[in-house]
């Protein structure tokens, strides 16, 4: 039997997405964000929905570029903490070492320690209500080149990526191999 | 060191998420969908992003309704099927073995055996590009009993929920609490 919960937003699980951008002064900002996803493959997309009361926000809106950066499990810390202070009141890259560089291709900044970072101009903007949906085109993506196998493609195990559900969670076994173990069901 | 990769979409993770519709003849589908997210708070809302070919994007364009479940662990194949079988050619529901209810507020079908559902009304429709983003309201979400707490709060450890990246994986350790671990780092 199923029971109804009423209209409650279930992040099972949401991504945790670091948002990179610069403010007015040219400061270096970074907040944590997990209204966050893929939204489109040509052009690559991204979509994250920030409230209108976020440092990011009005960064966003004058500079139509931002950078999403994944964190690792150690930087789970880092991750929460830039969740919750804001650019307005302290320079979070200073208050938590990160290292401020320039992107290569949009007017964003990223952290150096973080191990993948999307570089994203902004395509679109879209009022929901309590938030604003920005929707990026993904330019360009850096990783680790020690995280990258030798094909050039990044290695889980090495990125160790985690998910915001009751808490942060880190990524578990691995149950099968997308597009393929479903046709055990039926043909595809 | 960072490498330049490329525009690549990296899903680091992505939800899995089962889209639930009618179609033109009232019968009931579903597919598996990964460009998703959570993208408002008030109204509550999701993002879901598909294709034009897919048979999902024009029973909602006709319907302006759907549900999202989400699966299981122990349903990885199934969710894997019916994001690979098109519900023009098989009614994925029989070949699954699930079983179609229809929602209480919406104009969609949900399969009983999956969880937790959310109810959605369609509210925006946006062309990104190779993808069509479908904004819903969550009008309602129902779980199954056996997975919440006294309090009615959903279990992680019980719904099992899996996530989307080199393949499906399972979420893993709990990596602290959000909102609170990074107050570590500075004040918040």
């Amino acid at each position: 039997m199923k029971k109804s919960i009423g209209p409650k937003i279930l992040h099972l699980p949401a991504p945790v997405w670091l948002v990179g951008t610069y403010d007015a002064d040219n400061r270096p900002n970074v907040m944590a964000a997990s209204w966050t996803g893929i939204c489109c493959s040509q052009p690559p997309c991204v979509t994250v929905s920030l409230r209108k009361a976020r440092y990011t926000h009005g960064n966003l809106m004058a500079r139509r570029a931002f950078t999403i950066s994944i964190p690792s499990e150690a930087q789970v810390k880092i991750a929460d903490y830039v969740g919750m202070a804001s650019g307005r009141n302290v320079d979070k890259y200073a208050q938590a070492g990160l290292t401020a560089v320039r992107s290569e291709h949009v007017d964003a900044p990223y952290a150096q320690e973080f191990p993948v970072v999307m570089e994203c101009r902004l395509l679109h903007t879209f009022e929901l209500g309590s938030h604003t949906q920005f929707i990026g085109e993904i330019v360009d993506v850096k990783v680790d080149e020690d995280a990258l196998d030798e094909r050039g493609v990044p290695v889980i195990a090495k990125l160790k990526p985690f998910a915001y559900l009751d808490g942060y969670r880190g990524l578990g076994d691995y149950l099968g191999d997308a597009f393929s173990i479903g046709k055990e069901i039926g043909e595809a």
